[in-house]
C-alpha cells in the first residue's frame, strides 16, 4: 500500500452503513431508494477565497460538508451520502485527524455517509458531491414561485459576513457577538430538517450562500417573477446591532456565507410554516412577496421605497 | 447574473436529456434506473500534477472526463451522469471553450450527461464524479478475484509512461510512435464498452492508472489472493520497442495513466473473452494467474524467476 492509499484508510474509511459498497474500489455503490429522486451537489472549498490558510481544520471539516449538505437542503432532500475530493499541500496527521473529527462529527449528525474520495497534492483545496434523496417529483425548486408567493428567511442573516469582516479587521464586534458571530461563520448548521420539512410547503427555495438578494434573484431569475423584500423585515444578526447602518445593511443583503434558507410559499401556508418554526426551534420570518412583472429584487426602505443594492452578493471572480 | 454564472452557463450549461434537472438549481436531480445500482467515482486532476500547465485545454477537458469515465469501466457500469468542480486561476474564454469541446466530445461519445458543477478561482484544478448504472450485484469488484482466475489485460501497457518521459526529456522516441503515445498519454480512451461486456464474465477488475502492479496488487488485497505474471506475456505498447529493456519494463509493470483494464476471470471464460475481444476490437492478453497463498504481486522473467520490482506505482505524495 502507498502513503496515499494508508492515508485514505487511515482517516477516512469507515464500515459503510447504507451503501452496498463504500471507499476501497473504483467506485462506490449504492441502491437508490425507489420512487426517489437523487438530489446531487458539488462545491468546492478553496483556500485563499474560501477559508484563510490557517483555518482550524476541525471547522473547515465542517464547514467544507455544511456548504453542501445546505444545497440538498435548498431541495428538502434527505442527506444520504457524500464523496470527498481533498488537495493537500503535504501530509499532515494532526491537520487530517482533526479535519475528519470536523467532517464526521457533523456527517454523523446529518445521516449522510462517505462512500469515495481521492486525495492530491497540491494547493489545499476540498471538492464534495453530496447525494440526497427525495420523493419523486416532490423537489424544492428555484423554478416554482408563483406570483402571490410570501417570501421566508430562515434564521438570522447577516452575521457570517460580519464575522468576516471582524477577522479581516474592517470592523470591530463587541465581545458579546463575537463567539456567536464566528460560529456561524466557521461552523454553519445546515438547515436539512427544515428543508426537509418544507417539501409540499413552499414553492420554491434556495439556499443563503452569495446573500440575500444575489440568491432570491436566482429564484427571480428561474421563476420569471419579481420579488419584493421589506428591508425592516429582515431578521438581522445580532451581531449587526452594534455596526453602522450602511455597514448592517450591506451584511444582511448582500453578505454571504449565512446557509440559512429562503425560500416562497402561498400565504395559506402561514400557519403551517409556523408550526414549522415552533417544531423545529428555527426562526422562520416573512420579508416580501413574490410579483408579476420583471425579475428584479426589490428591497424597500421604511419609508416604501426601494433602496440602492451596491454590492450584489459574492462572486468569486470579482475581487 | 453575476460572471460566475455567466461563465458556467455559456461553456456548460446545455438541456438535459436524461436527467430531471441539471445545471442552474442547488441540486441537479436524477431519477435512477429501477433494480440498478448507482457506481460512484471520484478523481482530481491538477495542474503540475497530472498535467502541464500549459496542458492543451482541449485535451484535457477529455483526460479529465476519461480518467473518471475509467473507474465506470473498471465496475462495469454504463456512463450515465457527471458533475464538474472547475478551479481556475482566471477566466480565459479560448481555453473554457476549448476544455468544454473536449469535455463534451468524450461525454457524447461515451452518454455521459453533465449535470451540475461549481466554478472557483485559484490553481487550475480539475475534479469530477461520475455515475453509472449496473444490474444489483453485478458490479465487478476488485475483490472476487478467485484462486485459479487467469489474469486478463487490454490493450497495451506502458505508452504513457513513455510518453511523458518522452515529454520530460528523458528518453527520445522514434518518430514513429511519438504520436500514438502522446494520445495514449494525453488522450485515453477509457474502456467502458469492454467493462460492460465483462459483467457476468469476468470475476474482478480495475483500470490501470496506477500500474499494471500497483493496481492488480489492489486484487490481491482486496481479494486476498495472490497473483503471478508472465513478463514476456505481457502486451507492450509499440513505443517500447526501442528503449532500453530496463526502461520498458519500468514503464509497462509501473506506468500509470494508461487507463487499460486489468481483469481477471476464470479459464473457462477464455472463449467468451476472446469473443469480446475481437467484438469490440480491443486486444486481450491473459498474462498470468491468481493463485492462493499471500496477497503479492510476482512478476516472472522468461525463466521463471521472479523478477525485481523497484518502482511499484504512482503516487502523488512520494516523489
Amino acid at each position: 500500500m502507498t502513503p496515499e492509499f494508508n492515508l485514505i484508510a487511515k482517516y477516512f474509511t469507515r464500515p459503510t452503513q447504507r451503501a452496498t459498497l463504500g471507499i476501497g474500489d473504483d467506485c462506490a455503490l449504492i441502491v437508490p431508494t425507489p420512487d426517489c429522486e437523487l438530489a446531487i451537489s458539488t462545491d468546492t472549498l478553496a483556500s485563499g477565497i474560501h477559508f484563510f490558510a490557517n483555518a482550524d481544520p476541525c471547522k473547515l471539516g465542517h464547514k467544507a460538508l455544511a456548504v453542501n449538505l445546505s444545497d440538498l437542503a435548498a431541495m428538502g432532500a434527505q442527506p444520504r451520502f457524500v464523496t470527498l475530493a481533498l488537495t493537500l499541500p503535504s501530509i499532515d496527521p494532526a491537520w487530517l485527524a482533526e479535519f475528519s473529527r470536523g467532517f464526521f462529527a457533523l456527517a454523523d449528525a446529518s445521516g449522510i455517509e462517505l462512500i469515495g474520495g481521492d486525495t492530491t497534492r497540491g494547493p489545499l483545496s476540498i471538492t464534495l458531491t453530496v447525494f440526497g434523496e427525495i420523493a419523486a417529483g416532490k423537489a424544492l425548486r428555484r423554478s416554482c414561485a408563483l406570483a402571490g408567493d410570501e417570501v421566508w428567511v430562515s434564521g438570522t442573516l447577516g452575521g457570517a459576513a460580519i464575522a468576516l469582516k471582524h477577522l479581516q479587521g474592517n470592523t470591530v464586534l463587541s465581545p458579546a457577538h463575537i463567539e456567536a458571530a464566528l460560529a456561524g461563520l466557521h461552523t454553519p448548521i445546515p438547515r436539512n430538517a427544515l428543508g426537509c420539512a418544507l417539501v409540499g410547503v413552499a414553492h420554491a427555495a434556495i439556499d443563503i450562500s452569495d446573500g440575500l438578494v444575489a440568491d432570491l434573484a436566482h429564484i427571480c431569475e428561474r421563476s420569471n417573477h419579481a420579488a419584493s423584500v421589506d428591508y425592516a423585515s429582515i431578521p438581522l444578526s445580532p451581531a449587526l446591532r452594534n455596526v453602522s447602518s450602511e455597514l448592517a445593511r450591506t451584511c444582511a443583503l448582500a453578505g454571504g456565507d449565512d446557509y440559512e434558507l429562503c425560500f416562497t410559499a402561498p400565504a395559506a401556508q402561514r400557519d403551517h410554516i409556523n408550526a414549522i418554526s415552533a417544531s423545529l426551534g428555527i426562526a422562520l420570518t416573512r420579508i416580501g412577496e413574490m410579483r408579476a412583472g420583471n425579475t428584479h429584487v426589490t428591497v424597500l426602505d421604511a419609508d416604501g421605497e426601494p433602496m440602492t443594492i451596491s454590492n450584489a452578493g459574492f462572486d468569486h471572480f470579482t475581487p
